[in-house]
């Protein structure tokens, strides 16, 4: 039996958790749920902690981990955020940021009718090191003096292994996305570890872009990538421009992952999205994408190809929340997949 | 008489320059130009240094600087961008980067012909500090234990007077992006400014959004910017996006500004771009934008308002180069455009 420890967190955190576990349920794969639902905002607003230590040793003794969102606009220190989803990152050393993106339906794309729109590519994002550490400090602070420092950190280990494994997952090529030309430190290093890494792969193609262009590249030539790897800041917004090219925050899945350990934590790319909470419009797909990508790396390949396949019935049949131009609430899109299951 | 120093520097730079130099004489406003030609790759490669301490002075002793491109594939080390490019934004104090976004024509939007895609926004990039100083270094490098640190700084100084010029040309709102609920130091100080220069500018609206989230937007809802303050990183990636929503990175103009002194460096947004330079096909527009922002900033609002709309004009009636759809050389574009002042 997999225990999946499931934190549902903020705002539609709940709402569309709720529709991946119903249907992992349908599914049938003997999946345990230990669910952690006072993990969220109201118990740090209360206590000053969301995520104990004795709720992290929960999850870290289970298989993996689903998550809601972690967010709510009541909070205004970044503790709590790091405290949460950074810690178990970094904690669980979820190295691996796996970002696909692929348009679901051609109605879904923001881009022109005439343009190579059907992106399908992966965003590798570095998880566990870049601005994202913590390092840093801010000297005379709330004073006109103030200077503050936040560090860049990359280290050798942390980027060869992401880039590694970058080049293990690509079907045809891997794009490397850097700032070299203006980040000098960080930007050797990533080029000096992508270089090695492209030589011990030569069946695989391999180029290079700064982040700008490839931004730039992600809307007006999205066909061109196939798995993109770059650092924790980098792969965090050019993944959001991915979604949104690929139709849609709402439909972004997401793995952090430890592929040594096979553990990994799932979680849709989108937000507590307050402003929409409690409103049950909450589209579900991007959770219950995540929980694909979950019983996938379980070894359920059949069940998660049924489910990706659902899930792109339902949306091509326009059965789905109206973020994406349907008319059902979030249960009714729910039960929309989980009827061609 | 105004001396303005000329850059055109490498790959299509020399090539854009020289029409918006014949655009600029057209206009017959009485500029001096002092052309530093050989501030390039090629120098840099032969002598290490591209910009030498008395091309610079030059520079600094003169009205205003248009420069072309700076970028050679040939050459593999950061220092030639830092020496020229960087080298004047920093010693000049350009703390501004001025790029606007607005789509020339209709038909030049990678977006959905349904969606709300006339961006016309400004990005407002801090250009002195974030990523970009230099600040850093690497231990134990070319190691399997190297750690590269990179360090992103914000001083008060520094983020208060972008803030505050962002409001001051603001038309209804200002965005602020930052990534403060995980790079917690400086997005603590850029809160702060930015809560303080709102409270001075009451009659403009202000937003804040994290920097995934604007990047997102730029694609999904582009109309729905103003202004965006950022700090040097993101108001790279922001504003090559946002030239790609209005029309592409060959119509997009940017100027480097020191407000106080009066003194600014104009640049088109798009690169040396090595792949099509020579060929007699890289878009002016970029360019001769660019030269637009300098007369205007010089005072000629009249003539700069002028060559705004012939460019439009030219645009529109589809005389352009070929990555705008046209058949027109480099030149012809550029003839287009003066043949309707
Ligand atoms: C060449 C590079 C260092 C530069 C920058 O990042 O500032 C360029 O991309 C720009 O936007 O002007
Ligand atoms: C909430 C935030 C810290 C987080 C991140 O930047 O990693 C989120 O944007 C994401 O992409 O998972």
């Amino acid at each position: 039996m997999s225990v999946i420890t499931v934190i549902p967190g903020d705002g539609i955190g709940p709402e569309v958790i709720e529709q991946a576990m119903l249907t992992l349920d349908r599914l049938q794969l003997g999946l345990e749920f230990d669910v952690l639902d006072h993990v969220n905002a109201d118990t740090f607003l209360r206590t000053g902690v969301a995520l104990c230590d004795e709720d992290f040793e929960r999850v870290r003794s289970s298989r993996s981990v689903l998550l809601g969102a972690i967010g709510d606009p009541r909070v205004g220190s970044p503790a709590y955020g790091r405290g949460v989803l950074l810690r178990l990152r970094f904690e669980l050393d979820l190295y691996v940021n796996h970002r696909p993106a692929k348009l679901l339906h051609d109605r879904l794309s923001p881009l022109r009718a005439d343009s190579a729109r059907a992106v399908d590519c992966i965003v590798i994002r570095e998880n566990t090191e870049g601005l994202y550490t913590g390092a840093g400090g801010s000297v005379h602070p709330g004073s006109e003096h103030e200077i503050a420092l936040d560090v860049d950190l990359s280290t050798y280990h942390g980027t060869a292994r992401i880039v590694e494994y970058a080049f293990s997952i690509a079907r045809r090529e891997v794009c490397m996305v850097d700032k070299a030309n203006a980040v000098e430190f960080g930007g050797g290093l990533w080029q000096r570890c992508w270089r090695a890494a492209a030589a011990r792969h030569p069946d695989k193609a391999s180029r290079h872009l700064y982040v700008d262009a490839a931004a730039m590249q992600m809307v007006t030539d999205p066909t061109g990538f196939d798995v993109i790897v770059t650092n924790n800041s980098y792969g965090d917004i050019l993944s959001d421009i991915a979604s949104a090219v690929a139709g849609g925050i709402g439909t972004a899945a997401s793995a952090n992952l430890n592929p040594e350990r096979g553990f990994g934590l799932y979680e849709p790319v989108h937000g507590s999205a307050p402003d929409i909470a409690g409103k049950d419009i909450a589209n579900p797909v991007g959770a219950i994408l995540s929980a694909g990508l979950l019983i996938g790396d379980l070894g359920h390949h059949e069940a998660a190809a049924a489910l990706r396949a659902a899930i792109s019935q339902a949306v091509a049949a326009g059965e789905t929340t109206p973020d994406l131009g349907g008319s059902l609430d979030t249960r009714g899109a729910g039960e929309a997949i989980r009827a061609r299951l």
